[in-house]
């Protein structure tokens, strides 16, 4: 959905090279707003708009472009200009966006960078994507414990402009070890008596993260405890970095739209769905739709031996595709249950035992209202078999959702247990396996009950 | 997982009264990790250990105790102790509390809680669940807009305490209405003109939302423009509430949690996996298990039309399952990644057609490669049917994956311009149609092609 209310303003500036205005329209709204009402230009356009303003102000806005945009003002405006924006953006906005950039491109730029800047961009570079590390930012306000309260004010109100937040200020000594966090509400309240030392009250039990430690679970925390930013460490406690409430949100919801992917057997999605071209959407599909393509073949090898079974009692063809989405769903449910609890660690692989037979209760009362509804069903639609003969389909509804309920919690746990992450296991990849036990069941049921299918069990 | 470490010494405490143990235990951690190691102990248990402090850690350690507990906390205890836990309670998470406790026990509490907090609580409790209002907290730090520095930063020192976040301050008239924003860093990095008035820098254009909103509209608002806080506002521009960063962070889990149950077609669970009653659990999953069981009939009815069909040609039997779970796939990663991209706002409404054009051209490469595939499976796996017969297969597949491409893509835009929030629309009940819709083509396609059905088709 894209704004036009300023559209032709700007474009009308932007022609007659009104810099006037457009610095106005820059630091006028919310740089969040400004960005917004931006969308309807091209990258060209929104480079020569934000180029009027200050380069405070040009981070600040540019933060809030599309991510393609930012990328394509990258590769395609004069290095040297774009230089001194990425000296200035929050270090781990623009270590995320020169990894989207073309190396090429991110080879040119990199010299233009003041120094300083240069060795921070390599450092945080280096941390694989999905760790705490690549979710960080440096610029960090520290202090000394010696400090008082009135200095401390001082110091982060001249730190303030640099930094993504001044709320948390964390404590170190002389070789950078975390020692403690003072907050801004902590200063705030103790602005009477500003000879405090912050040793005095300064917060000493501190929840930190390494910068390996897997995003997700970094996230988990941080909503846990509702901190406004957790200090990542290495492993002798050295301060390396924070990871602030904003990256969080963004975490969570890049998780969230991961698992909704991996749910329906989609690779996630670098870009938004418009952005992605054919080939790769494709691509990300295809891979899935293959592997359970290939596994679903393995339903017409299993039916293919019951050959003459299907042959002599047509009937049971009917109800095959029932029987197997009756079990496929009541796995899907059992694994989206079972991987969600596993997520918010509602349960764990000791809790293994438990799972499964509440699982297996809950599908037994399932199955068994299925088994029920699926007889009556059957003795309205068909005239051929007798009523015991068409007992093969509740009995076989019952045992396809208890097998399905079993699968569905077994399958997460199994994963977690392996090592595996049990959310990249698809309600599909459920969903196929089931359906082949489910045909297995149903046809051995069917050569037990039936009488003129008995002697082909031989 | 339970954090047994503290629980012998907690348990040991509480049986010799020592409540000076007890009151170093409930300081000298963060009050959410105390919480973590109290997991292990009964709501009774939990209670009496936080009674050993203050109200004001007694409310923060509580906070983060698990819902059950706090619910079983209330209906257990003494109202009138719990009272003062009450009124002293975040206004937006005491609501929440009191939602879950047995209205009968709140009958008792409510009237023990002070006037100014009971009116509080029964504004808030009117706003509908999933609304702005109800997720929002009214403790908020204003200011009007002719104070100073100065003056602010006092003023905000003396209410930190009470307060969710001092991190913004709003400035209101004296009638209450929203005239702008100063950020505490703002204040801090003035503290050198202690004079200077607050409406000479503070914000004027904020971004507000109306208590009526949805709760997820206003969550990806405040992740959007990486806001720590957004304020509620009435139609008035009054302001009546505020979100602050960790109620989004809460919502954005709260809602992915839905649409991964939606996604699998189960109800959205209220309490933990665990916690959770099997009867309970029986019925949430159940409502959708016999819809989806119910559409899933018609396949079976649809199977017995071509029941003369079947009879002559079993081989056809072998791909029902495989045709079907191509379709059914196909339609899942459709409709998840339209639903996906609508929840962003990286398409609307207008851009269906384009949507649906791209879908079916990535469905026709897709058909396309698994159509040859499916072909020569077939030529492998039988030997009756001639090759030109065979046909058959590939072609339905192609046109069964064009056409789950095409319900997953139109489903969920039809939802929303029928404004039923389309994430409701689950995975199995796309795939379900697709289904009936695959059978249909798939004997459609037969008669057609097979010479010894063709007479069928009169």
């Amino acid at each position: 959905m894209i704004n036009t209310l300023y559209l032709p303003e700007l474009r009308e500036m932007l022609a007659d090279g009104d810099d006037v205005g457009l610095r106005e329209f820059c630091v006028a709204l919310h740089p969040g707003r400004t960005a917004e009402f931006m969308e309807g230009l091209s990258a060209q356009e929104s480079w020569q708009v934000i180029r009027a303003t200050d380069v405070m102000t040009r981070v600040e806005i540019f933060k809030f472009l599309e991510k393609e945009k930012q990328v394509e003002i990258i590769e395609t405006g004069d290095p040297a200009e774009l230089s001194s924006l990425i000296a200035d953006m929050p270090p781990d906005d623009r270590v995320d966006l020169l990894n989207r950039v073309t190396p090429a491109v991110v080879e040119v730029m990199l010299p233009l960078v003041p120094e300083e800047e240069r060795r921070d961009i390599l450092r945080l570079s280096q941390h694989p994507e999905g760790t705490a590390g690549s979710v960080m930012t440096t610029d960090i306000a520290t202090l000394s414990e010696t400090m008082t309260v009135g200095e401390a004010l001082q110091e982060i109100g001249r730190q303030a402009q640099g930094l993504e937040t001044i709320y948390y200020i964390y404590i170190v000594d002389g070789e950078n070890h975390l020692r403690g966090l003072v907050s801004a509400r902590q200063l705030v309240t103790r602005l009477g008596k500003p000879d405090t030392k912050l040793a005095e009250f300064m917060e000493r039990d501190l929840v930190t993260v390494e910068a390996t430690d897997d995003q997700e679970q970094v996230a988990a925390k941080v909503a846990d405890f509702d901190f406004l930013a957790i200090p990542v460490v290495d492993h002798e406690q050295h301060l390396v970095g924070i990871i602030t409430h904003d990256d969080v949100i963004d975490v969570l919801r890049e998780e969230a739209e991961e698992d909704a992917y991996h749910a329906a057997a989609v690779a996630p999605l670098q870009d938004s769905y418009l952005q992605t071209s054919l080939v790769e959407l494709a691509w990300k599909r295809g891979f899935w739709l293959f592997t359970l393509f290939a596994a679903a073949l393995l339903t017409a090898f299993a039916l293919k031996n019951y050959e003459s079974a299907i042959d002599q009692v047509t009937w049971l063809v009917f109800f095959i595709p029932l029987i197997m989405s009756s079990g496929g769903n009541t796995g899907g449910q059992s694994a989206t249950l079972i991987i969600r609890a596993l997520a918010n660690n509602d349960i764990t692989l000791a809790d293994s035992r438990r799972v499964i037979i509440r699982e297996l209760q809950t599908g037994l009362a399932l199955g068994g209202a299925l088994a029920i509804l699926g007889y009556l069903v059957g003795l309205m639609l068909l005239d051929g078999p007798t009523a015991y003969e068409l007992l093969v389909i509740p009995i076989t509804l019952l045992v396809v959702v208890l097998f399905g309920a079993f699968c569905g919690a077994t399958l997460p746990l199994l994963f977690r247990r392996l090592g595996v992450d049990e959310a990249l296991m698809s309600t599909p990849f459920v969903t196929v396996l089931i359906d082949i036990g489910g045909i297995i069941i149903y046809m051995t049921v069917a050569m037990k009950m039936i009488g003129a299918l008995s002697q082909l069990g031989e």
